[in-house]
């Protein structure tokens, strides 16, 4: 575990969270080390929150303005986004008065990549005199370490795929494409674009279904990493228990990521769910080209 | 269109189908041009291929010494491997005792990609004294020609988008993966790999629905090509009238393709469609690396 810089002279962190598991793991590991959170849940997608152990501010997307004073008034300088958020349509947004005046610049990013949209967030807030930090850099045990994480090791064959699968991610990541394939035996099962990691696991379990996929149950294996060119302040890979539940489905012997840059939903319980599948989690090295 | 070679010396056509309009499509075009063909439908892929017009011999996948023996017997020298496989299970391969001689051969092709696949069968043929061909070179007329197909063109931002895609294509291409993929905006909405271009489109329908891809309805496009060390004898990648089917409800502005390499299934119906539905389609000049 690295040291992180955590302390109460920064002031407390404001999270502006989408769905998922991942907001209510990075708040706790950055309570427990003392820091205090505001939490800005986004409607819409983050109303299962459980948001009520901590200070809270509810937002509608375009609401800058709101933001931008409440964050001020807790005494906010650091923001962590954190979740899923599905690009919202134009009708979900209610902009306030600041919001209208970065609508062109959001809805420009909008038509962009991720990459885009994320990098004019994080353009937009830093303009506002906010410091944009990634959730691996306030909760770094959140990380995924390299090497095994479970019990289960990933066969020879297996480490031939992760290299075949790392190998075409990098080949694809300058076109600004989602960061997941499942591989079995040298051969790309799926490749995920737009539709997410656990839409794509469940077309592989789909496809295992109606023979259009004949590779052996337990062979083959899902491998997440960053883009080349991500900004990895706010767009790490991430992996969590729905993951494993995911591979499990579809048939696969094991997840590979890369080694302190994947973001891990409820470790604990994502390991104890592999060990009881069987299936390995593997933190490669990153690789720099 | 380009001069074919067809001549009654040459002796029938040995055609072995798999599913989709393709078969017939290529048998009609052969017979038009006065040279007689022989089907061997695949029993479970080809099941509802019209071949009454034709002289035929069903088979089951695996029976090679069936398919060597009758192709003699007719006087065949040349095969074309043409239509839908999805790859059988092994409980559905009826092995004769020719067959089961080359099952090893055979199984080690499933391992690998389709390339694999599809090179070790134009071996297995070519040892035994036939010559492998590829529909396109048995019926010239099947491939696109180059240009606008229809009544409409592509925009100055779809023609953008066509570059970005047939880019990404050729980065994926040394992964032997799927040989399609949708973008919009320069931005991949999708790639295919395992599951075909009609439930990638399906998926592209899907996301919008749900709202998972903002881009506007009649933006976006569907490219396909060649991966770049294709055999193109038995492996180009074809449209037909249901790809247009399927581009139109995934709400996209039209089809490129690579000229002279891409099959098309029903031109006449499919340019009917697109023009109908006020989508482009288009052949792309091929691009050498």
């Amino acid at each position: 575990m690295r040291a992180a810089p955590a302390a109460a002279s920064e002031g407390p962190l404001a999270m502006i969270c989408g769905g998922g598991s991942l907001p209510i793991a990075v708040a706790e590991q950055v309570a427990s080390r003392g820091r205090p959170v505001v939490l800005f849940p986004l409607r819409g997608a983050a109303d299962d929150l459980p948001v009520e152990p901590y200070r809270h501010h509810w937002l509608h997307v375009g609401q800058i303005g709101k933001f931008l004073r409440l964050a001020r008034a807790e005494g906010c300088r650091d923001v962590v986004l954190i979740g899923a958020l599905v690009r919202p349509s134009i009708w979900q947004v209610h902009p306030d008065l600041v919001g209208l005046s970065y609508l062109p610049a959001v809805l420009k990013a909008f038509r962009g990549g991720d990459n885009h949209l994320l990098s004019n967030m994080g353009k937009l807030l830093e303009g506002e005199g906010f410091r944009l930090l990634g959730a691996h850099e306030v909760a770094p045990q959140i990380l995924a370490p390299a090497g095994t994480l479970g019990r289960v090791q990933p066969s020879e064959r297996d480490r031939a795929d992760i290299a075949f699968a790392l190998d075409y991610l990098r080949a694809a990541g300058p076109f600004d494409i989602g960061q997941a394939v499942v591989v079995a035996g040298r051969h790309i099962l799926a490749v995920e674009a737009a539709e997410g990691t656990d839409a794509m696991l469940a077309r592989v379990a789909e496809m295992r279904a109606n023979g259009r996929v004949r590779a052996a149950a337990g062979t083959g294996l899902l491998v997440k990493a960053p883009k080349p060119q991500q900004d990895r302040r706010f767009d790490l890979p991430s992996i969590g228990p729905r993951t494993v539940e995911g591979v499990v489905r579809a048939g696969l012997a094991g997840i590979a990521v890369i080694a302190g840059e994947t973001i891990m939903a409820e470790p604990a319980e994502l390991v104890a769910q592999a060990d009881h599948a069987g299936i390995f989690v593997v933190g490669e090295p990153p690789v720099r080209s």
